[in-house]
Formats: C-alpha cells, sequence, structure tokens
C-alpha cells in the first residue's frame, strides 16, 4: 500500500490541544521535533478553533437572531480556526520553521454549498505542495471549505477530523496523525472500566462501529472517509510528548493488517439515547409502515426497532432516537396514533446502550450467547438487541451501564497482559 | 459632480457601533429603515470589529510570540471582521432583507503586500454589484484586502474608513455615511470647550488637518482618500436613530460647496507628543543636517521643528515627535551627539499642541496676531509655532492645553448661535 504514498504526514490537532496559548506553543514542539527526527518528510497541519471557541460563537448568533441563516453562520464559525492557524504559523515561524496559515479558500478545499454540513468534493493541493517543496509547513483551517463560488462552508461534526483526512488522501500522505486529549482508543472508556487498556491497533470497520457506538475519539465520518481512501490513521495524545508513531497512541488500519484478529476488541456505550414505544397497535405491516413513515417525513433518525407481540394482533414497537429526536418523534406518533390506531405512547429515558465490537466476530459464533449470559448472571435485563456482522448491541437499563460495560469487558477482553 | 454617481450609498458602522449583539441589531434597523425611505438606492455595508477586539487578537499574538509574524498577523485581526459581518448579515436576513457578508477576497478588496499596513490597489466591485442588483444588501468586512496571491492583509489604523470611502469611490456612491459614536465633527473636543458646535460642513482640506491635528472622529488616510476621489462624506452618530442625511452628522465636502468659508472652523489639540532639544550644537546647517538624516534613517516620525540661537554660533534644536518615537529619537540623538558636536539632550513630555484650522485661513491675514494675543493675555507661554495655509498651531504646556483651546475657541467661533 505504502509504495505509492509521499513523504508526507498529516497532523490534526483538535481543540483542546490549541485551547490556549502556552498548547498552541507546545503543538509547535511538537511539529519542530517532529521535523528534526523526520528531515525527509514534509509536515502539513491542521488545526480546530480553541476548545469551546465554536460553542461560544454559535450562542453568539442565537443572541442575534432566532434562526441564524446557514451561510453566514459558516462564516461566523470559519473565524475560530482562522485565529489558531494563525498564531501556530506566528510560533513556527519564531522557532525558525518557515509556515503559512492557510484558510480553506487558500488550501483550495473545495466543497458542495450544504452550508453546516458540506461534503468536500476535491481538494487542489498546489499551495500546499508549493509551500512543503520549499521546506515550509502549510498550517491549514480545520472544519471549513470553500464553494465553487468562493463562499464558506463548514463540514459539521468531526470537522476538522474530516480535513485532516481527506488532505491525507489528497496528498497521498504515509499517516494522518490526529492528536487529541487522550492517549487512543481503548478497549472501554477507562472512567467505567479499571482494566481498559489502549488498544494499538484497530481496524477501520471496528473503529467506524466504536465511533458510532459510543467511543468519542473519532467521529464516525472522519474514520469512513480514512478508510474509503486508505488513509493510515493514527490517534495519539498531544500531552503525552513528541510523537513517536508506533509508540504511542492506536493505529487505524485496514482489516488485512491485523494480525490478531480479536473476537471482541472494545466494548462502548452511550447514554444519550432513549426509547419510545408505541404501546398496542395492530400488528399488520401497513399499520407499522405508516408508522415510520411518518417518523422519516419529520426526519427522526431511529437506530434501534423492536417489537414484541401483545395478545393475538397487537404489537408494542419500541424505537431508540437520540436525545435531540425524542420531541418531535413523540409529538409525530401522537399526531398519526389514530391513523395507525395505537392505543398509547410511552418514553423510557433510563436507558443506555452497551455494545461489543470485534473483527473476529464475524467468524466466531457463540458472542451473543455469552453476551446474554453475562448480563442474565447480574440480572441486568436486555430491553432490546441489535446485531451487524462485527458488533452486538444491547439496551439496559442505564443504572446497569457501568456494570454491564465492566462484565462484558471481563468477559471478552479482561485484565491487561502484563508489559 | 453628482451626475455620474450610482444610486448607491455606504454605510460604514465603527467598533462601538457593532460592539455588542444588541447594536448589531440596531445597526440593522438603521439599514432597514434606511432602505424603506429610500427605495431606489442600494445600500453597501462596511464593518469594523466589536470595540476592543483587534486590540485582543494584538494581545493574544504577542503572548504567543515575541514579534508576531506579519502575515500571520493580519489572518488573526481580520477574524475579527468577520464576526460582526456575519451576525450583521444574519440579522438582515431576519430582517427580511437578504444580505451577504463579504470577506476582502469576496468584496475583491485588492491591496499590495505590506502586510499591517497594505494600500488598497483596486476593488473589483463584479459581485457587489451584482448582489445589489439583486435587491440585497453586501455586508463587507473592514480593514482587510486580499493580494493577489490570496493572502489577507490589513489597512492599517483607521483601516475600516478607508475600506468604506475606497468602496464608496470605486462604486462611485453618491455618499459614504461614517457612522460613529459621535454626532459629527465638533469645533472643538465638547469635553474640553462647552461651547464647542456641531459641524454641518467641513472641507476636505480642514477635515484632513483637524483629523492629523487632533480629531479622533476620522483617519487622516480615509480623509485623504475621500478628497483623492472626491467621495461624499457624512460623519454622524449611530445611536440617534436612522440616517437622516443633512439633518444629522457633519458633511465632509469639496471647499467650493462651502458657502460660507470660516476663518477658524475648529480647535483641536493632541497631547500624545514630546518635544525633544538639542542642546548647543553648531549652527551650521551641515550638523544640523546630519542630525536629521540619522534620525530618518531610524524613521522617526517628526512633527514640529524650531531652532533658538544660543549666544553666537551655538543653537538648540527642538522637534516634537508622537510618544512612542520617543524613545529611539532620544537614543538615536545620544549615539551621534558626538558627531553631530551636541552638548546635550532634554525631553519635555509636558506639552500639547493646540490649533486653529479654517479654510478661510488662506483669504485672511491677522490670524497669527489674534492667536498670539489671546494666549499672552492669559499668560500661556508658546514653546513652538507651525503654519500652513489653512491651519496655525502653538505648542504650549500640557496644563494650559484645556485653557487654550477655549479660549482660542471664544476668539474665532465663539458660542453657539441660537437655534
Amino acid at each position: 500500500m505504502s509504495e505509492a504514498r509521499a513523504p508526507i504526514v498529516v497532523m490534526k490537532f483538535g481543540g483542546t490541544s490549541v485551547g490556549d496559548v502556552s498548547r498552541i506553543q507546545h503543538v509547535a514542539e511538537i511539529v519542530s521535533h517532529y521535523r528534526k527526527d523526520n528531515p525527509g518528510i514534509g509536515v502539513v497541519v491542521v488545526l480546530s478553533a480553541m476548545a469551546g471557541e465554536t460553542n461560544r460563537l454559535v450562542a453568539l448568533a442565537k443572541s442575534c437572531v432566532e434562526i441564524p441563516n446557514s451561510r453566514e453562520l459558516d462564516v461566523l464559525l470559519a473565524s475560530g480556526e482562522q485565529v489558531t492557524v494563525a498564531l501556530l504559523a506566528m510560533r513556527l515561524n519564531e522557532l525558525g520553521i518557515s509556515s503559512k496559515s492557510l484558510l480553506a479558500p487558500q488550501a483550495r478545499i473545495n466543497t458542495d454549498s450544504r452550508h453546516n454540513n458540506a461534503q468536500i468534493e476535491n481538494i487542489d493541493c498546489t499551495t500546499l505542495l508549493e509551500i512543503i517543496s520549499q521546506g515550509g509547513v502549510p498550517v491549514v483551517a480545520g472544519f471549513q471549505g470553500t464553494t465553487e463560488s468562493g463562499d464558506l462552508t463548514t463540514l459539521g461534526r468531526g470537522g476538522s477530523d474530516i480535513t485532516a483526512v481527506a488532505l491525507a488522501a489528497a496528498l497521498r500522505a504515509q499517516t494522518c496523525f490526529i492528536y487529541t486529549d487522550v492517549p487512543g482508543v481503548f478497549s472501554a472508556d477507562p472512567r467505567l472500566c479499571q482494566d481498559a487498556r489502549l488498544l494499538a491497533k484497530v481496524s477501520h470497520e471496528e473503529m467506524l462501529e466504536m465511533a458510532s457506538l459510543g467511543a468519542k475519539v473519532l467521529h464516525a465520518r472522519s474514520v469512513y472517509f480514512a478508510m474509503r481512501y486508505e488513509v493510515p490513521l493514527v490517534v495519539l495524545s498531544t500531552f503525552a510528548g513528541a510523537c513517536e508513531a508506533g509508540v504511542n497512541g492506536t493505529w487505524i488500519v485496514n482489516e488485512e493488517e491485523l494480525m490478531e484478529k480479536a473476537v471482541v476488541t472494545g466494548v462502548t456505550h452511550r447514554a444519550d439515547e432513549a426509547q419510545i414505544t408505541v404501546e398496542r397497535m395492530p400488528s399488520g405491516i401497513q399499520s407499522i409502515s405508516k408508522l415510520f413513515e411518518h417518523l422519516a417525513k419529520r426526519d427522526v433518525f431511529i437506530d434501534m426497532i423492536a417489537q414484541q407481540a401483545v395478545g393475538e394482533s397487537m404489537v408494542n414497537v419500541s424505537i431508540t432516537v437520540p436525545d435531540e429526536y425524542v420531541r418531535v418523534a413523540v409529538e409525530t406518533i401522537k399526531e398519526v396514533m389514530a391513523e395507525v390506531g395505537a392505543a398509547g405512547v410511552a418514553v423510557d429515558r433510563d436507558i443506555a446502550k452497551v455494545s461489543v465490537v470485534g473483527i473476529g466476530m464475524q467468524y466466531y459464533t457463540g458472542v451473543a450467547s455469552r453476551v446474554f449470559s453475562v448480563l442474565s448472571k447480574e440480572n441486568i435485563a436486555v430491553q432490546m438487541v441489535n446485531t451487524s456482522e462485527i458488533k452486538m448491541s444491547v439496551l439496559v437499563p442505564r443504572k446497569y451501564c457501568e456494570l454491564a460495560v465492566r462484565v462484558l469487558h471481563d468477559e471478552f477482553i479482561g485484565a491487561p497482559r502484563a508489559a
């Protein structure tokens, strides 16, 4: 794979890593060390806005107007990254490293015109390569793009990671380093599970599932991008000293590069969804399909779905939706209750989704039975189940979330091996 | 003059006028009212950053590096106007006025590449005119420009006013309204002189002198620009309600448009200079020219110059320089003291420059004698004098600054006429 790659790396630093001036100075040190240790390698830096800045700007817009114009919101938000890239480029120049900040129109990150959630269409690397070939370090504003007509756009959640991965793909970079405030990807949330271990390697597919299922270190969109364009990705900590690839952090690689395909690589959880149950509706496919039609019309994002027979011809239909969709989902259901013949609607917010993820699951059977057995030993009721080739998710009462993570981690992963 | 002008006005709002969200909302009201009252007139808005923001960003840069890279400082500073233009465009859209923010590269404000102090070379109005012709309001980020290679620049002090005047010139706009936090140009600083009156009309030449001599309402550079390109300029208050041209504010016009050419239009003062005296140097032109040569080499800005004989062949040479140049001026003089044969150097910071300005001065004699007579009546010593066709400046001890302004205002302008 690496035969056609250019001697270039992309280093992306998130909002916490550039959260204040002293941290920006620290980032400059990391870049400087990397350059000294890797004299032949060009470096492209991608930055987020300072932690909290994007939220501050959104709040500012909302204090000015009820619904911010989406084009103008992007102009406003793009100012956040403009500040950090300028400061880092100043600092690098002070350290004797020739550096230039590049905003999206300068880095020519071309997107469609879906403001606030734009998709990158292509990147013209001419300016970037020019700076690199002169020994300089381009510092690119993450999260932003530019349309054909020259309007600024932003890429939505996880946008700076996407900028980094897309640049790495366009440049055919050797590696894309995602510097963040944690040491890498863990087999479970270390705050919940003492035995959680830092994973050295994870496949793209696993990471994609883990990101969707609650591992917050990378956004699913950027993992998808990395997978699609075969970008070698490393997640590592800004605060652990200069980057030493392969020593720190978690590599996200193609499945073929994983020597050992663990049945379960990680246990994730998320507690930001609610379960909505539509009670006692006719079990025929017509009413149920009508229900989902109405929910789709209102753009309700539905995660899990289950139905349970009630008597002979009735069912309870349960769905889970992210917290922010609960209000509109319940409203919609109440409006169409008569039409679909349902008797009531109930909302349960005290739930959590716990998932086991592993590329090896597709080669081994018996994972489901082990999951149920472990949870039943602890008397943890499973309210819903969802599976794919490489993951199994269970919905449990929220109070059991931590316990479920721990016993599943114990069962499938266990305590860290001695170093 | 107005025969070839387009039905367009430029409205520029300064930092105080967009200092917070409620003020930005107020600016939107002003624009909205103007549009209702003048349906056939296109409006282009130019904004500064929020008051204090540019200083905050400079401080941020200086906390990160010792000497900020000038290219990157411009990228950083340009983010300030980006915030205000986005917010105002949002608000205008909310009020039902189609509006688009334009950053310098979008408004195509092309400058040379002197970062932090760039000069506008030309403006390509295509995009602006396109928005206007569709009934929209372009909201342009002031203070910033773009180079041929796509780098951001800033225009230095008074930059947003310059953007506004330059746009008005390029668009051949009917009027350029400079909205600020004072009602217009006064015949003296109202805080010092109770009788100071709001001037309805001032000539470009007078305004140019008054701006240089301490009237802070407009920067001299933008007045010069307005004069050169014959842009009709109005200075008025953001806080006095919607703009009613001709009623509020001060018009800055060509000399020919002034019906009544007052001998003295205004009395200005500034207390941000120091007097430096090079003591007892040979009176020959050679040493003196050498002294100024050295000062010029160090880019010391010199305002007033005077020499006073000491004995037969010696002189004291006094200059005034803005406060920020005092240190380098004194250093330079000390270094070359032996070479130019001077005996010492003294600095006097307790001085103020008081000036009378009036386009009529070129037609009347006797102004100087009236100035001296008035000041001597109050026992105010005049340390230096400087004159031009339309102004006379005197250097006085700082403690007499206020008194000098008042008695000169009394003498030449007097109490406001009854309305």
